[in-house]
């Protein structure tokens, strides 16, 4: 079997991703990141993802975004948008937005596939549902992919060609959840809500994105929102 | 005065690089990686040198590369080479190699610069005196370069367009030595070697290179060696 790296947010796009990867025969190693994002509860989600998808490891690197901040993901200072509409939501780059991030998650991806000796990498990025986060663009991808075959062993004789996959690109929300339901993931496992309370908000720009695509499939949302 | 931010490792080529971007007139913006090398003693000197230098800043990100391994640098279990001639070195991709680590390195400094609003990033890269580092290759960084710009605000109203600086590209060794001292760079701040020992071995390859660099503009090397 193929390995395959898949970074594993916790989010449902995330989980996906990583069933769908793994419906292609791949075995998964999964890479999550304790950055010092406000949502850190998300990373026990990513664990139980992994665990459930059977992933045969699953790497957390940790370090500390605070220390550049300007997010409202990353600084305390900074509240995390609440109750826009989605003209609003649709509208630039929103405050959430966390500066090179996916670069940022994209190159340790990298380096954990380059040390595996997996080629595939996985990531659940979306144009559709746009968000407004420029590294969430395939274009943004196709750029990184390059330069991963650039920048590491990669065309040498011992080196794997990467090839960064991104199975939601042309999804809307509810047709990530629809497909998630087709290969039996668990959304009961999954976190989206950006204030990373006990229950999810259901009012944050994340909320409001995953609550509108259970509504596009009709579905109601396993998980338990305030009030 | 514009910002830059420039990676310093805490040898003689991020440091002249730095002095170099100060040349420029550039407000300096260090970041370093505490990354689980095994000579972090080099981050004392990166220290030593951002103050010497009048840095602004100075960001010390920390992560733990030795979670993926992979490397002499980054794993016990794996010997640093010693003693190695200069035919030796310079063939293939040595086991000092860390996995995407200027991928890595590359994006926090990206990060950084968006959250300042810094266009300009310094790496002391050098393709001359080649390491076997595929991603010390100005190709590699012109692919990074554009990936950054495709990945964060730049592009957008209120964002910056990232340029990536490479003056040492084309300079061996022993030009950059002398570029250094030209703007007075106290080399007796810099620490080269892979050991990351009390003083350094004389041996390894970045000794090796570093000594035969002060050989070629016929000074000595200010730091004390073993023996």
């Amino acid at each position: 079997m193929k390995k395959a790296v898949v970074l594993l947010s916790g989010g449902l796009d995330s989980a996906t991703t990583a069933a769908i990867a793994k419906s292609e025969g791949f075995e998964l190693y999964a890479i999550s990141f304790d950055y010092g994002q406000r949502h850190s509860r998300e990373l026990k989600s990513a664990k139980a993802i992994a665990q459930s998808l059977g992933a045969l490891d699953h790497l957390v690197i940790s370090f500390d975004m605070t220390k550049i901040g300007g997010s409202a993901l990353t600084d305390n200072n900074i509240d995390v948008p609440i109750g826009r509409d989605f003209a609003e939501i649709g509208q630039g780059i929103p405050v959430t937005y966390v500066p090179a991030r996916n670069i940022i998650f994209l190159a340790f991806a990298v380096s954990y596939a380059e040390r595996i000796g997996a080629g595939d990498i996985f990531i659940g990025i979306s144009e559709v549902d746009y968000s407004g986060y420029p590294d969430c663009r395939r274009e943004f991808v196709d750029a990184f992919e390059k330069t991963a075959n650039l920048g590491t062993k990669a065309g040498t004789e011992d080196g794997v060609r990467f090839h960064i996959h991104t199975p939601l690109a042309r999804l809307s929300k509810g047709q990530t959840i629809k497909k998630g339901l087709e290969l039996g993931v668990d959304f009961s496992l999954t976190w989206s809500c950006y204030l990373g309370g006990q229950k999810p908000c259901g009012k944050c720009d994340s909320c409001k994105l995953r609550l509108a695509g259970f509504a596009q499939v009709g579905m109601k949302d396993p998980l338990e929102y305030v009030d």
